[in-house]
């Protein structure tokens, strides 16, 4: 059977990151301004009661420097339901302040090199929640895609299977010293997006997403083979700091 | 009788993708969101009808993420008919409501590397009914641009015809996995738009793509010689859906 | 003598690309549509009237797919000459409902691989026609940019003009059997423009553009050092087509 | 040890850049403009007090050419306050005759190649002191992000420490060459931004800025490892000379 | 002493490319546009005024084609001088008409490569007078941005000075085939810029451009180690010829 059969999907995800149109925000009469707020934070509810039904979970950030200013990041069982996601708030008052600046497409993925062979992981509740995560709410986010290198001899597709699973145990190494400093979720886009891979970190101090991004480029795996897209950083938004951002 | 000589081609490709302007379809009133709407649902009947004269085929998926709201693939006997779809949905009222996102013109192709010689393949109907075929409406649809590689040891166009023939074979049997599960339509446009070819894939199950796509890039001539660009994900629009879409 | 001095130059050239801005089209009223379509007329007149002075040639087409609506491909004597037909055109009241897409500055030029030492190419009538040419105006219409690449060991710049010259004698055997089916301009851009060469080829039917381009990419001139730019495909705008896409 | 784990991080830092729009500042009234500068004014005497109090730093220049108009550097302790930092600009009056041009996320960094065994960097006070840098006000500053490659033979991360070691030493001999002339301060983005690295550099005479990068592009670990983003310099905008660059 | 700290510079260069927002200008009533065009006129007579004092030299060309419509190359004593030019532009009326293109920020640079040993060349008035040039004023201009290549084997930084001096020496020898024909101005955009140097050429004949910058393509200091950006062409802008450019 082949290597790309076994691999698990879980929940499709949607990042959709979103500029305040600041000008236009503060231009607005505090009655818009407060219908506007108040059809997001009904948005927010819905999200967290879907959250609580355990049929998909959203995580709202707000994205440090001048590329977005909101990352919503939602999983969802269906690209069908990421879709009208999407479009519900697109519908919704508060859409008017904003404009789209990046979104990603993608789907959870575990990585079948460390499957255990003889074994059905969707029987492995362990597996399953990975694979259908609530997303933490710590205190920072960082997002970032990625593709394997397909380049002269640096080519991750034309490597037996043994050296690909040898390198990435040890890179799975590396990401275990940061255990219960940073959670990381890989979602695959190969057939949905730009890249290969997204990579969403979950840190309460933002510092370790340094340390563990960098401290990895060393491994084989992306030193010889790792292609980096864009990378966002973001603080969590409560909907205090919600309240905050929104508050002119 | 050079290789390039025995391609054939069918029908003319325009896949035309379009962003929904959201705010002005919400400041819009509901006369002028009616009389547009029903000047699209017009245009989609026209479409209907080429597609039961087998003049032509048309299909209609929403977009996931920001890159567009909505793709029409038009297929058509000429280069002409296809600009005047396109021209026709400028002109509509529908068309104000929306901004182009990203369009692709290309032809329907069948490589000559499985051609069998001494045998006329225009008088094969599977042959004629594959280089103009009507589109399937399955539930979701995929499709990304490519070129095959010319980098310095891996340039496709400098192997010998054996090489690439039997590379080519071995890549079918990989596609002939996903029979029944993935349906897959490959428009060349080599002369005509920026990649060499394009990739449309029909599904029922999104993750089919995924497996397809990522199994594929194992492949040698994938992993040594593919160069992709974009993916875009999407979800088909029946008339339903279409309504739920536009209906603020 | 050098190689470089040795080439020959014409007409010099503008692409320009132009998308129509339908949304202010269709605003605007029946009488400033039809001053704008007047003097776009008007213009096409004049261009015409220099094309039968054989002092400069005109070719207008309408782009299939988003890139362009209308490509205005014009060929002067002088750099000023061009200056002041994109000024005049960006004076029209016609450029108000256009945007730029794209433009391309080069000079009609026949390379010197092919020069018969002794001869003085200039007094050679046939060579002076190529060099001034008039456009054809065929059904459809190709363009494309490209460079002669410089990487590693394929560095077209570093090879022996023998090896060059056999080079380029094969792939115009290439070209030659397309005699008839379609008809090339090449246009040097090295110092006027992004990319080495435009190629402009014109034809009656579309698909010969396919099947010249992927013929010649497998000529090692092309597979080991062509790089290419976008391709631009279109149908040629008489002047009922013409009213008929600006007709709304 | 790893090696990344011995790295250093003091302040993080947010690159502000932003263009004016002139034709809104000067359709503006007398009084709108009044009021939009003492907004600026008071949000520069707020990060004044935040540089005297040593908790951030905050340098204000005039970019040269058409890429910004101003670029605000801000150093702060949290990613949360440059993100306020962030906010409370965009929510100015100001902030409303401006454009966001580009930014850059990153926080200072020592890297630890000349990590002396054995002791606390942190127990340093010079190590803290440039850990927390307040921000030199020299008359011109240059900024570019950066990465170290990872290219076939050019790979940075497949090297060992001691061949990083022994570049990064000779590297820094040269960059002492300038010392007295240019004050130079490295920001990490390995997590938070699309370079692996910032490079911040100040002087009274821009010409040493121009000597020092080329001198360095000499060294190996410029030379084969060094690839470098966009270039940005710009004046000091002391507060009169902001006065004359709003003054209209 | 190093090679670098060897390189002279003299004028700080700003290419400051312009569109212009042409119904704009033509919705203008003709008391704005005579005001504009006035303020523009009279900053034209600035410009030649510091010329005349030799503090500074300003060119003027019409660009062809749409990446922009009027080139102002500005050379000025510092970089304070050249950003106060920028804005006393971006103050005018003029300015409302006109859009940024493209800009580009050097220093007039004479390189060390021919430098003779044991004289200050800032002794030398020919020496001098290059470094501070009064721009020619021929019918055309051309303009681009370049790198030396860094890439593998053709890694222009990592080779000895005695093969960079032949290379140069020899590129120079080609240039010099083109005295009276052809003006060469380099700046130097290390730290200032994205590339590595701009080159401004000057001739009455634009073919010139193309046959001086083909010729050198195949000295192996470009077929190797050249890489190029984009190419501006233009026209010169006589006081005359700007009166009929702007008149409508």
């Amino acid at each position: 059977m082949s290597e790309a059969a076994q691999t698990l999907e879980g929940w499709f995800a949607l990042h959709d990151f979103r500029t305040i149109d600041w000008s236009a925000w503060k231009q607005a009469d505090a009655a818009e301004r407060e219908q506007a707020a108040g059809e997001l934070r009904r948005m927010m509810e819905e999200w967290a009661s879907v959250e609580a039904a355990k049929t998909g979970s959203t995580a709202v950030y707000a994205i440090v420097g001048q590329k977005a200013d909101i990352l919503f990041m939602h999983l969802r069982e269906t690209l069908d339901e990421l879709q009208e996601v999407e479009t519900a708030f697109n519908k919704s008052a508060f859409a008017d302040y904003t404009l789209p600046a990046y979104s990603y497409v993608s789907v959870v993925e575990l990585s079948n090199y460390m499957a255990q062979p003889g074994t059905d992981p969707m029987q492995n509740p362990e597996i399953v929640a990975r694979l259908k995560p609530i997303l933490p709410k710590t205190r920072h986010i960082c997002f970032y895609p990625m593709n394997k290198r397909r380049q002269g001899s640096d080519n991750w597709y034309m490597l037996p299977i043994d050296e690909r699973r040898e390198m990435m145990r040890s890179h799975g190494m590396t990401g275990r010293k940061y255990a219960g400093k940073v959670r990381q979720i890989i979602t695959g886009s190969v057939g949905f997006d730009l890249w290969e891979w997204g990579v969403t970190l979950f840190a309460d101090d933002p510092i370790q997403f340094k340390k563990l991004v960098y401290e990895m480029r060393f491994d084989e795996v992306s030193a010889r083979f790792g292609e980096f897209g864009d990378f966002y950083v973001g603080n969590l938004l409560t909907s205090d700091k919600l309240g905050e951002l929104l508050n002119v």
